[in-house]
């Protein structure tokens, strides 16, 4: 088998040719003589990509100036300790649990101070997004976090919540970069590469600069987001081989015509399945259509022997990685940026094949 | 320029075949379809992986069975306040400043509780160990922290320091892997990889079993050792891609002779360079001969415009990353086990050259 159609939730697909450039590269990066890998991170090559990195970035989601962009390690969990050690000021903070990231999240800020669920979709295992208006929100609370695109569940926020005057705090890991969104109306936003971006290894921090400065006196340096922004990411050495491909990853989103292009291709591609589950009769969508995930697409037979069966014969056929998360079952199509519409088109094709014969 | 003689501190040269295996296996790992870096780490492909990498360390190493082994982010910096947050039970910890990182780990242990100093090599600008015996250990301690190699100043324990019975904790980024080690005299083994084992970004803990559990209530969850350990390494995503490049490196020194090998070597190329020091006219060690470092040797002309220009012309004849770091000045050629012998003698070519040159 050469390439297969890779629907894993993360680590996930990466555009074919930014996978070539970095294998062309592996040795001798741009005549230096040596590997990315190998680069001093405070050497002047690697100096330009790093910057290169960001401001490609900012570019692709139009961050505006006052907002620090970080490339940091430790995944979405580390933040979770973060986002509460650097912003709990009063000691208070309010969490929409909407699935199992923004419970672990919620389950961590308790840790360090009084965190309130001001809403949760658990009632009907996550199938939805509740919704959020400003009176939810506690007056003295130092921000409202919530998880923007649920991974395992399948949901997304359909808009950007209104939390008022206060500071709105998004977990994006599994949809940063897949159509455009208004970073001014977040405080901070927070994203593992994994899925969208990267390898596994860089989770990148976007945060507007008057909420550096506030952390806990006993916050682990490394979780200091003021301290990394700061030292422009370079406190210790970054993740310099997983920043670099995430570099290669935004031209190529860029010159892909950016988060314009890619929300419609995602809409586009995110169709194809949808539209055929909604009137399969063997297959169920298990989200709410409203709060539907472009990324992220989970789905049943309501059979857990022939879900299995299901997995199985698809990855045979070459469409891998389609087993829903291992606490809630059933499939997940997970179709990132670089999941091209042919590879969610040839799986509708296949999956209509296994209804016919599984009828 | 195709390759170069790369001295960088960190991170620095991996083994060619190991770049090379990567780059061949970049869009296609050994008929799995996709690249390591695309693959979800619960896939049975990937676990194959980090297992076999563990293995492989284990056998290195010769780790016993009675400690576990731990892949993280976060680099050593990260461990400085995870070390007293996971063993600081009494809230007291006992230091040894040996250099720059050492003086880092023991300024954040004091932010969690009574770390003292109970040693330190600033009086002569870090060129030698201090010398630790049991009676300077406080007996209440929790543990001992020591920084095995010290990457600025070029020095290391010339062998591991008597602590009576108490838990040894050691920082060996920069010498990990680079000869046979007595794990059993250590509590705690940390070190970031991008010194003498993988890119940047991933960071490796050896921990006795009994140390673990014994962390804060309020220790980051991604900052508790026993959390991590109990979810072998995977509580979240972990660097799937450093850890696969870890295990090529692993493969690699295992297949080259294993430690002892390694040791043999890298005497062998220390003393290429420490002789030659000892005889120059022009160049001088900076540290003590019974504390010299195996991996990072460093010299001076004591002219800072003499020291700028050997390190523009050795740049340009292919010899990289020879300055000193920014604190001290000077030159520093790091010399881990993937800089070839034939890299070294050619320095040391060239460095008589340069002094014939300069007198």
């Amino acid at each position: 088998m050469d390439r297969v159609y890779n629907f894993s939730a993360g680590p996930s697909m990466l555009p074919m040719e930014v996978l070539e450039q970095a294998a062309k590269e592996m040795t001798n990066y741009n005549g230096s003589g040596m590997s990315v890998m190998e680069m001093s991170h405070r050497s002047p090559v690697y100096d330009a990509i790093i910057k290169e990195t960001e401001a490609d970035f900012r570019k692709l989601m139009n961050i505006p100036d006052n907002y620090k962009v970080l490339f940091l390690q430790g995944g979405a969990s580390t933040q979770f300790a973060a986002v509460p050690l650097n912003l709990m000021k009063t000691g208070k903070a309010d969490y929409v649990v909407s699935g199992q990231f923004s419970g672990k999240a919620y389950k961590e800020a308790k840790k360090y101070g009084d965190a309130k669920c001001i809403a949760t979709s658990e009632d009907k295992t996550f199938s939805y997004i509740p919704e959020i208006t400003p009176d939810m929100v506690r007056e003295d609370a130092d921000y409202v976090h919530v998880c923007y695109n649920n991974t395992i569940f399948g949901t997304k926020y359909p808009e950007v919540p209104n939390v008022g005057d206060k500071v709105l705090v998004a977990d994006m890991s599994s949809c940063i970069t897949s159509e455009p969104v208004d970073v001014t109306k977040f405080g901070v936003i927070y994203a593992g590469a994994q899925k969208n971006m990267a390898p596994a290894g860089l989770t990148v921090v976007i945060i507007r600069e008057d909420l550096l400065g506030t952390a806990r006196e006993d916050i682990p340096t490394m979780l200091d987001y003021k301290t990394m922004a700061d030292n422009d990411s370079m406190y210790n050495t970054p993740p310099c081989y997983a920043i670099y491909v995430a570099g290669l990853v935004y031209k190529w989103a860029l010159k892909n015509g950016g988060l314009v292009a890619m929300k419609e291709r995602n809409e586009k591609k995110a169709a194809l399945l949808y539209d055929f589950l909604d009137q399969s009769s063997l297959f169920k969508p298990t989200a709410e259509k409203k709060y539907r995930s472009l990324m992220n697409v989970c789905f049943v037979t309501g059979d857990a022997e022939l879900d299995k069966k299901f997995c199985k014969e698809a990855a045979e056929a070459g469409f891998v990685n389609l087993k829903g998360h291992r606490s809630v079952g059933g499939m997940r199509a997970s179709i990132y940026n670089a999941m091209p519409t042919e590879g969610v088109a040839a799986l509708v094709e296949f999956m209509k094949k296994f209804e016919e014969n599984n009828k």
